[in-house]
């Protein structure tokens, strides 16, 4: 089958690689902007594509909203199956596209988007036909992986692990997305969708690794814990519960062997246990590779299913005791079961609490100019 | 669809259970012993589950190779697809029961074989089709790491771990499949012939951890490793390479964190990088939940495709430095980079050697009498 591309950036190019050398498919014709065809298999019409019979499935990797949500319901319409890596996209528009898909019979499905190279989505979509979902989530964003590794490897400050971030190409210019926990939240977002037909539309709780010093870590570490942003997900009533926060980890917990910018996405099935998976999060071919792994399994499976609706999340019930790292005028806020403290701030672990009420907590802080680092601890 | 179901130990009952709750298919007849029929479900004539045209398909969950064999290619031959546990079945019988499979029509899954609740040949069937894989393999015997871990973990002797496993139900009353390996190997074999096309029927390397101290934990504990019991494999030359042995991890590596009776399967793909897959190796629901997951993508996917091919494992070009504990009187012929010893023994790490070297070195010193335990260093 004749694949065609949209966009020829990182992914792109890995995807017309793997296809070129994979059995059964083939790279069709690649979209790029107009003025950019200096190959004979580069175009610039959407249309053109869409009319063209020899094309049975397209790869959409050019990412951002629109115009991808226009060209792949062109696809769609044209019943041409569609696998993308675009996860914006998919949070936004994913119940209707796989709707449209549905309609014109064809496969709408995003592994890619989630996870990279680690194959959660495409196991989660199988489990939850087989299984029930206790819980699921995990490491889900390789840059901030990278980022909170270095700081606890090499003690390393905030500013320069994101500067060297950036200069590997694991964070952008604007890392903005990554750090404040987007990305992985919008990771979690299809996850539920996958596992539990509900996809979260708002209701988030949400922290990324902004607020994180090399004191705090130099502190955690002393006690023998290790730093990781995670993403987590649930059946919460008639709802879901979706947020990300950071998360101390005791030594041996399988996170804390989770390194560099890699991910770890783990699914708890009342039947199969916790199953967990690791590998690269993001990059070229480890993408490109979900991508083809995708196109090379067209047919069966379904990611957004009919009865997938869209909510709001629901995080009251989800409880935990927290470190945290907050001025000494605004600690008395927070029900500390131990803590030390110097001149400006004080550490320690505070009495459990709801994942909403601690975001609100560290808000309240933040907006009166306060400094705050709170991650859940691991029961 | 119904689904017949054949044996109803362990995995049996789980897999019933599964089926009653699983939206599109249901369970369907039981089969039994003769005389054992006491409920109406159960019944004792395979022919006629072959010949009932409401059963759709056949889960294999008895065990052993006969009347196994002749039961699925009764099922087979009847047009039913088939979903089996039974690795020493597929080990033996399972290029000759794929392509029966293809004749009818019908598929021949076996997830449940290798990794238990891990869905690990059901990623590397996709994955083979997809990506180049250069290597596969990792903890897949969960009593024998039940039982490293618990010599680690709470400093015991082996004949204690072995009863403990025992008395939980982890290990056999005749634990040798297990702590020999060849439980581990029979799945390195199922995994080579989805991941190659070729099933290696001999030329294995295979020791297990009958050979392990108290006095070996503590003294490579001293050094900061942890010891799995690792099942290796990848393509060399026109063959693949397959073996078993002990292998010694770093702190940090994700060997180290699977505790317990859990399995780590992995792949290294040429495009998705290294993909590592944990959880439950086997129990109950664990295992009948990766039969289910089988039942669920019916129709799909080959896990033996047709040229699968038997061939003789060739392990010359896999070389490691070995941790070696050895009788003082053997230990000439090791070559001991740094050693030190007792009136006893020598223990130590040798210079780089081929496996099969290895091993025959361990088979000579055994021959006469002597005491070896050995562990591959991991890189």
């Amino acid at each position: 089958m004749k694949v065609a591309i949209l966009g020829y950036g990182t992914v792109g190019v890995g995807v017309y690689e793997m296809l070129e050398k994979c059995a059964g498919l083939e790279p069709g014709p690649v979209l790029v902007r107009a003025g950019k065809e200096d190959k004979p298999f580069k175009v610039s019409s959407m249309e053109a594509i869409a009319a063209d019979p020899s094309v049975g499935a397209v790869a959409e990797v050019m990412g951002g909203i629109e115009p991808a949500n226009s060209y792949v319901t062109m696809a769609l319409k044209a019943g041409k199956h569609v696998v993308t890596s675009n996860k914006a996209l998919v949070a936004a528009h994913g119940i209707e596209l796989a709707e449209l898909a549905r309609e014109n019979g064809v496969s709408f499905l995003f592994s890619a988007a989630c996870g990279g190279g680690v194959p959660f989505l495409h196991n989660l979509a199988i489990a939850a036909q087989s299984d029930n979902i206790l819980s699921l989530g995990g490491i889900l964003n390789g840059t901030t992986n990278f980022m909170l590794d270095a700081m606890q490897s090499d003690a390393k400050d905030y500013g320069d692990v994101l500067r060297e971030a950036q200069a590997l190409g694991y964070a952008e210019a604007d890392p903005t997305a990554d750090v404040s926990g987007l990305d992985a939240l919008r990771k979690i977002m299809l996850a539920c969708a996958v596992a539990y037909d509900k996809l979260p539309v708002d209701g988030f709780s949400r922290e990324g690794i902004e607020s994180i010093t090399a004191a705090d870590v130099a502190d955690f570490q002393l006690k023998g814990l290790t730093c990781r942003l995670i993403t987590s997900g649930g059946p919460a009533g008639e709802t879901v519960y979706a947020y990300v926060e950071p998360v101390l980890f005791p030594a041996n917990a399988p996170e804390c062997s989770v390194v560099k910018n890699f991910n770890m996405a783990k699914y708890n099935g009342e039947n199969a246990g916790a199953i967990v998976l690791m590998g690269q999060g993001a990059g070229r071919y480890p993408t490109a590779s979900a991508v083809v792994r995708d196109l090379c399994g067209l047919g069966s499976l379904e990611m957004f299913r009919p009865d997938c609706v869209k909510v709001s999340a629901d995080n009251s019930a989800c409880v935990h005791p927290y470190y945290v790292r907050v001025d000494v005028d605004k600690a008395p806020r927070f029900s500390f079961k131990e803590c030390r403290g110097d001149e400006e701030c004080v550490r320690g672990i505070i009495e459990p609490i709801a994942v909403p009420a601690m975001h609100a907590l560290a808000d309240s802080v933040r907006k009166e100019g306060g400094s705050i680092f709170f991650a859940a601890m691991e029961a």
